[in-house]
């Protein structure tokens, strides 16, 4: 069953949509925004690709390949945006994005 | 933290909008596919405002009561149709809508 | 046919996305972007559920009046923000919002 | 501004998932539903990417090129499917379809 066959990869768009809207949510609470808007703007394009990517994938989409080539590639956006910021949100965000871009990778 | 305050909603939207997904892409491969049109319409709007409601708590929407009746009365609907069929894939899709229902009037 | 039958409503939602989506981005390259962070906040979540609602009409939801009610209250708190803020992108913003919430309200 | 700049493209974004969710919502009412169902199933995905990519267009988003690759492969598998099929919403469908696919290789 096709939840089965891409269930890391499914677990792991989950995390990564999780951990963006997570970090989106938590900078726009901090003192300073301005420093965060493209950490803002990254979670949410990486939060919208990875939960539409893995609704896509539990409907057993014929677009898998397609889909993960552009997930993957925002996520490593994401991640390198992410990174940058000491804040445990951005650095939590970062790891999640990078493990999303590499189980991507592996049916991209 | 939101993530947490609302651990079981978020587990019961995810597991319905996985399960409303599954439902319908069964359904697209059952041999009465008419049968089933009802059910696949209504997995889909399921599956739309689940996965809508799930990613919008985990950034700590201000909508979270608003969104809750409109995904309970959504689910109930979807529930009521799927269980009509005995199909495993719409007993489970039922019960999880059912579920989802029940979390959601929680915080509505 | 259903297309033209809502065609004033979908055009304010269609207007209303595009409007938010606009006001986001904008927001998101003003200098003071701290100022601006629950106007980004709300510009999604509003963006998010008229595109949602746009789409579900286009394909004859069963759930118009329930959609339109959440999306009316959405509209409607989003358009308090935006009108705060002397920004052109916010105060069009605002526009587009009043205006798609009493469109919604007609058949809520 | 980025909203002019795109314009054309963010037209064909539009009328195709104005048309797909259509043709999804008409094919559903079909007699023959099982024949329809591959329409059903491409008609969603394709729907389903050319809303999100329209939004993303419309917060500039920083993977127009990315999205618009992804977005030209689905609407060429839904055009291709939809041409098959003799109802007008069908044929409609594949004509923004196969013109959304167009703009898109433009930027992609």
């Amino acid at each position: 069953m096709s939840k089965h066959e891409n269930q890391s990869l499914i677990s792991a768009l989950h995390d990564c949509m999780a951990a963006c809207n997570h970090c989106y949510d938590s900078c726009l609470k901090e003192d300073d925004v301005k420093m965060m808007a493209e950490c803002i703007r990254l979670d949410r394009e990486c939060a919208d690709i990875c939960g539409f990517f893995e609704q896509a994938l539990l409907r057993d989409t014929p677009f898998k390949a397609e889909l993960a080539k552009v997930c993957a590639e925002i996520c490593e956006a994401c991640g390198k945006e992410c990174e940058k910021h000491d804040h445990d949100h951005c650095q939590e965000c970062a790891k999640a994005c990078f493990n999303c871009a590499k189980e991507c990778r592996k049916v991209a």
